[in-house]
C-alpha cells in the first residue's frame, strides 16, 4: 500500500483501487470496485469491475466499467462516474462467475459503446 | 476472482496478479507480486512491484518490474522473469514506504533502462 496522490502523472496501486467506493455525480454511492481487469499483452487497463451492496436488487451482479469513466474525487475518497442510478440499471452486467466474458470482444464492444468510450484494444492513432 | 486463462487476448484481474509467485528462468523463486501500479491518466500498467521473503537479505525492499518483463507460466502458476538472483541483487529497489518514487520519471527511466524496456509513458509509434 502507498499514500500517493492522484496528480496527472501519478500512479495508483491496484490494491488501493480494489474496494474503493464509486459515486455518481449527485454523490449517491453506486457501489465499490471489486477489481481491475488488465490486458496482459497490451499492458493496459481494460475495466474496473464494480460490485453492489444489493440495494438495486441486482444481487451478485457486477458492472464492468471502462477504466476511463472513473474519476477520482479526493474529497469523497472514491471514484465518481457520470451516471445516474437509472442509467446504471440499464448498463451491462456480469454474474460473479462470468468475468471471462470480459475478454470477449463482442461483449466488450457493447460495454464500451454503452459508456460512449473507445475500447481498450483500439490502437492509439 | 475469476478463472480465466492467459491466452493472448485474455484479461487478468488485479487481485489474481497480487500474491502470484515470481520465478527466474532456472525455476528459482525470486519473490511474489505485491501489487500492480497503474497509470490512471494513460490507462496502462506501469509496474508490477515484487516483494521478497527476505532470503536475499533485502528485508522489506521491493523491486519494481516493468510489466512486460513478466511472463505467466501455467505449469508454475506464477510469473517468470528472465533474470538471475545475482542480476536481481543489482536491480533498482524501493522501501515499502517509497512507492511514490515510482511516479518520478527519472527513477522510472532507471528502472526501465535496467531491464532494457521502453518506459510505460512512451507513446506507441
Amino acid at each position: 500500500m502507498n499514500t500517493m496522490t492522484h496528480a496527472p502523472n501519478s500512479l495508483i496501486s491496484s490494491d488501493r483501487v480494489e474496494g474503493t467506493n464509486v459515486y455518481n455525480g449527485e454523490g449517491e454511492k453506486l457501489g465499490s470496485v471489486d477489481c481491475v481487469m488488465l490486458d496482459k499483452a497490451k499492458g493496459n487497463v481494460a475495466y474496473a469491475v464494480m460490485s453492489f451492496g444489493g440495494f438495486l436488487g441486482l444481487g451478485e451482479k457486477r458492472h464492468p466499467l471502462p477504466w476511463q469513466t472513473l474519476n477520482y474525487d479526493e474529497g469523497k475518497e472514491g471514484y465518481v462516474v457520470n451516471m445516474t442510478k437509472e442509467e446504471l440499471k440499464s448498463a451491462p452486467t456480469l454474474d460473479v462467475n462470468e468475468y471471462d466474458r470480459l475478454a470477449d470482444r463482442t461483449y466488450g464492444a457493447s460495454v464500451f459503446s454503452y459508456y460512449g468510450q473507445t475500447p481498450y484494444w483500439t490502437p492509439i492513432a
